[in-house]
């Protein structure tokens, strides 16, 4: 790992001094090669798939090792989509002149390497891998061992467009071995390694975070809020929360628990509650909640322990709770949310600009469903991670994320006095 | 601890819902009650003297440990200088329409609570509790136990002026205890400490980062260079050089490097090498520099060693090395400086850009005197502290260093299909 560290580090200086035109023609013939490879990453793909079969992995799991036509045009798309979007490397802002005479602004450079950590799909390769060449970084790229021959051909081809665009094929390094101390590895060598991006469960996450030596981009729990409020439009309130909890159920941003203004709770929990009887949703309700809910026909309702409040389901499940004022609301959301994504809906306008300020949370929303917590819906082009931390980068991390802003001076023989 | 820090956990919120006016009144008090407090101080200034006295205690240890009227008089104008400040806390930018119909910006809110850990001078209690106050936060401090006296007495004062002000006293808080398992404890709360700012030597700062459990602003060497390019203006090279080295030895931004490039070495390193014999600064040279140094009369000239290329002297001491291109002088920058602050003096302009783009450091300048890399110098008003890291924040750090951007969703019903 040592190795691979220092090529990635050596690799990383000739990336961040790399001509624009050069990383995008990288994508640009990585999109190519990937379209022109469908066949030949079949080959590899179905020795992984066979292998898991072998081992008894089951259909979700499979489905999330497929690469297949679909996939990989949908990730060659991703890479001529990065290839059209502007630079973030060089960009100068906030230049101003200071009485001493120098002029002071900074400069967006690559972070310097990164490490990804990720489970399962193999087309997260040609999207670190992407965005690491866009963004002018080195990567080193560690996927799951029951996708390694997929991974091992498609980071071929990665290699294989950097160099026919002048590039440094050691800017994008995958992990050959599937030996589990090559992690510990990498994420404990700060020499070599700026940052760590784990994509996986919880616990991947968490068994990173305390044993890393650099940092960590850290994605945990989405406990995300829908919270109605006493002055609020009926109808848009059912369409979002409805939206929010069942468009899908297994995303993070998905709402895991609804707070309602007792004002508007018999009238809102009875729409809503149709909707999530027909559709199958449990409610975990408190007592004020549950005796409305308990009156509609066919919904599922259970008493809320103090564990529903700060349970991020990924299921047709939803604690629900009645509150008296927009400040339990808001108080409520920062002791039992995961301060990932949250919304208010209302029309009252003192209090959504309350909710935004005091909520603490990566994404807070007024009048919208949680589910846009997103890279591509923020608009950020893609999506390196979503941070449930405040540090560096907070929320849905684009290429800025892997960037940082270095100060340039510029004088004309000044002196300190 | 643990009470300490879920009681800086409750402030935090309440210090981040606070209005813009009492952080600011809060500010104007601890300015008024430092400057009515002289005496008062004095006295508790006093017994940490006479301890630090009867402990051997050298001079300028003993220097950085006072208060009194003049040192006292400065951070009460900085906490009014912070409060003439815009507030950073509440900005919203980039606000974008997006396909989908929803607005998304972001919003600057305080990071939530910083512990700071710092030695000797009583003053670092002040200019941490103020930039606290200005930003929104809550603090926990820890200074050096020879100055426990005088920084219990400036916590007070603190606390007085959070509480006329309306706020929370509980918003900065001293470890009352110099046991120094408290650091331990500190720095490892997650749940309740979202960064700590070390002040101090390197090692205090190295053992810190390897046993934080949060994320650290580090500040370790200034390593800093100064690169006379083939094409400059002499005169310019001469002042800026001598300024870079020898306005102060001691701070990190001084510059501990020198390279020039060959074309120059004649006529330069006659001139700086006079300076350097008159102001009593040793070189440490390359060969081809030695050869050309050794005529200066009265220079003190030494061959260098590998390690010198690396050495922060903080002392009259420069290493001296000729190099035969731009190429050169950046790369030899990148492999020993400590990515802190590096300077280019020249006329040429692609080799200006090109300095300021690879040189892989917090601050590169075109010639000015790497002593500019400062928080006032830079217009940030106030400075927790410098950082060599990339990640979050990078060389001087200000308010916006304690603040992070949290993503805002603004809509009118919109759903994700």
């Amino acid at each position: 790992m040592a190795r691979v560290g220092s090529a990635a580090r050596a690799a990383a200086t000739v990336m961040a001094a790399s001509p624009t035109q050069a990383r995008n023609a990288a994508l640009i013939e990585l999109a190519h090669l990937l379209r022109a490879s469908v066949a030949a990453l079949d080959v590899d793909n179905a020795r992984d798939l066979d292998a898991a079969r072998a081992n008894g992995l089951a259909g979700p799991m499979l489905d999330r090792l497929k690469l297949g036509a679909k996939v990989i045009d949908t990730v060659a798309e991703g890479c001529e989509q990065l290839a059209a979007m502007p630079d973030p490397i060089g960009e100068i802002t906030g230049v101003k002149r200071r009485p001493s005479g120098i002029s002071v602004g900074q400069m967006r450079v690559p972070l310097g390497v990164f490490g990804m950590i990720y489970e399962s799909r193999p087309n997260v390769t040609i999207e670190a891998a992407s965005l690491a060449i866009k963004s002018g970084n080195a990567a080193i790229l560690r996927g799951g061992s029951e996708a390694i021959h997929s991974n091992l051909a498609l980071w071929r081809l990665v290699q294989q467009a950097l160099t026919t665009a002048g590039l440094p094929a050691e800017a994008v390094q995958l992990v050959e071995t599937t030996d589990r101390a090559a992690v510990g590895r990498l994420i404990a060598m700060p020499e070599h390694v700026d940052v760590i991006i784990p994509r996986g469960g919880k616990s991947l996450i968490e068994r990173i975070s305390a044993e890393a030596r650099v940092p960590v981009i850290k994605h945990l729990d989405g406990n995300c809020h829908v919270y109605v409020d006493a002055d609020v439009d009926l109808d848009l309130a059912v369409k979002v929360t409805d939206n929010a909890k069942t468009q899908k159920y297994s995303p993070c941003n998905a709402a895991e628990s609804l707070l309602v203004h007792e004002r508007q709770a018999a009238a809102f929990l009875g729409r809503i509650g149709a909707i999530f009887a027909a559709k199958g949703v449990e409610c975990r309700a408190d007592e004020r909640a549950a005796a409305i809910l308990r009156d509609v026909p066919g919904l599922a309702v259970q008493p809320a322990t103090e564990a529903d409040w700060a349970e991020e389901y990924l299921a047709p499940v939803i604690s629900v709770k009645i509150v008296d004022s927009v400040d339990e609301a808001i108080a409520h959301i920062n002791r039992y949310g995961s301060h990932h994504t949250d919304a208010i809906l209302t029309t009252n306008h003192p209090n959504a600009m309350r909710f935004l300020r005091e909520v603490d949370s990566a994404s807070v929303m007024v009048n919208a469903s949680t589910r846009f917590a997103d890279g591509f819906e923020y608009g950020l082009g893609a999506e390196i991670g979503i941070s449930t931390d405040k540090f560096h980068a907070r929320g849905p991390v684009g290429l800025e994320g892997l960037t940082s802003m270095k100060w340039v001076v510029l004088g004309n023989g000044e002196v300190r006095t």
